[in-house]
């Protein structure tokens, strides 16, 4: 698949856009921001375009024409003031689901939260937060594309271990390396078990490819 | 129709509970978020219940219950903190309309804001405010309900002059008293040619109960 990676230069992006790039099923195009992020990403021989999430729609429509699919996990995280949040993370999201639908990219791979499909289980510290990724992935569900909607815990830097739980409905809280949701994203692109799917991922015992099959 | 109004300590919301409460047509419930609002409604005689848009969807639909209408003019509106317009604007109007449904509550009708459906016109000093009034909106309009979506221009304490344009695209920014707002939501209860559809309404010079005939 030629994929569009939305938020290529976050954490888990950098680890995706690495991944596609090494694989021999794939090709990548890194979405980034800045001119200097693209610079960067071209300098190691990776196709980038540019475009602002917070910008018009049209710009992402062109970045995605061509591919077969997208993969969001651009997101301003639980830190940045919850404006950005609602511009990135909800309206930036819906945008470039919209946009993949309009190029032609029919799937399209979400990176979510833990529970964020269940306002029960939210953390009460970053709420806002989850109220955008809530409505992001509602709006992903309805859009028609072929989704998977990956519901990470608590995001580490650690090494990946290749080991994971991935299931419908973990209420417990768990962590998990974020190489390891790269890995869960890219396995995911071609595997039928997780279309029109969403899953909460936690570290654990089963290899990624295993446990998406299993999910 | 028995009606629950949610924001009902509101400015718009103070106004369509004194409609409603005047009206033979209709009975009224009124929605606030503290004992001592629902203490001055009942001293005039006014049905209040007390709930929180930003607690548990369960005293929603409680409040909801036995009601066949209900309207959402709750808001943080635009001078709050975006962290209040997610949790109540967004999240808030969500499990309002999620509960109207559940309580058997058919007929919902929603104040949102002029060409909140449009992202290319949103206001972009309250961007934030628009992202969450859109997505309340696309859900309602998805929920099943009977819905219909009143979109004001700026809003203006003046009395009302009971004259309005109520289009489905009005690209020009306009004001509008609350208290034609109000009239048009309560005209709009039983007006069937507001079911199921939305649209913008500012000052004009057509009566309102004209004006919805002719959306």
């Amino acid at each position: 698949m030629h994929v569009l990676v939305a938020g290529a230069n976050g954490k888990i992006g950098q680890n995706i856009v690495k991944q596609l790039h090494n694989s021999d099923e794939h090709t990548v195009k890194a979405m980034v921001r800045k001119e200097e992020q693209a610079e960067e990403l071209k300098k190691k021989g990776i196709n980038a375009v540019i475009a602002n999430l917070e910008g018009r729609k049209e710009a992402i429509r062109k970045a995605a024409k061509g591919c077969d699919a997208v993969i969001f996990t651009a997101g301003s995280g639980g830190s940045t003031g919850s404006d950005k949040t609602l511009l990135v993370d909800l309206d930036g999201a819906v945008k470039t689901i919209e946009a993949a639908g309009e190029a032609g990219a029919d799937r399209f791979i979400m990176v979510s939260a833990l529970q964020a499909n269940n306002r029960d289980n939210w953390n009460e510290k970053i709420r806002h937060y989850y109220v955008a990724k809530h409505y992001a992935d509602r709006v992903l569900q309805a859009s028609g594309l072929n989704y998977t909607i990956v519901r990470p815990g608590g995001l580490l830097n650690d090494p990946g271990t290749g080991k994971v739980i991935a299931s419908e409905n973990l209420t417990e809280r768990g962590s998990v390396p974020r190489e390891d949701v790269a890995t869960t994203v890219v396995s995911s692109l071609t595997e039928e078990n997780t279309y029109k799917r969403a899953f909460d991922l936690v570290s654990g015992e089963m290899e990624i490819g295993e446990a998406l099959k299993k999910v």
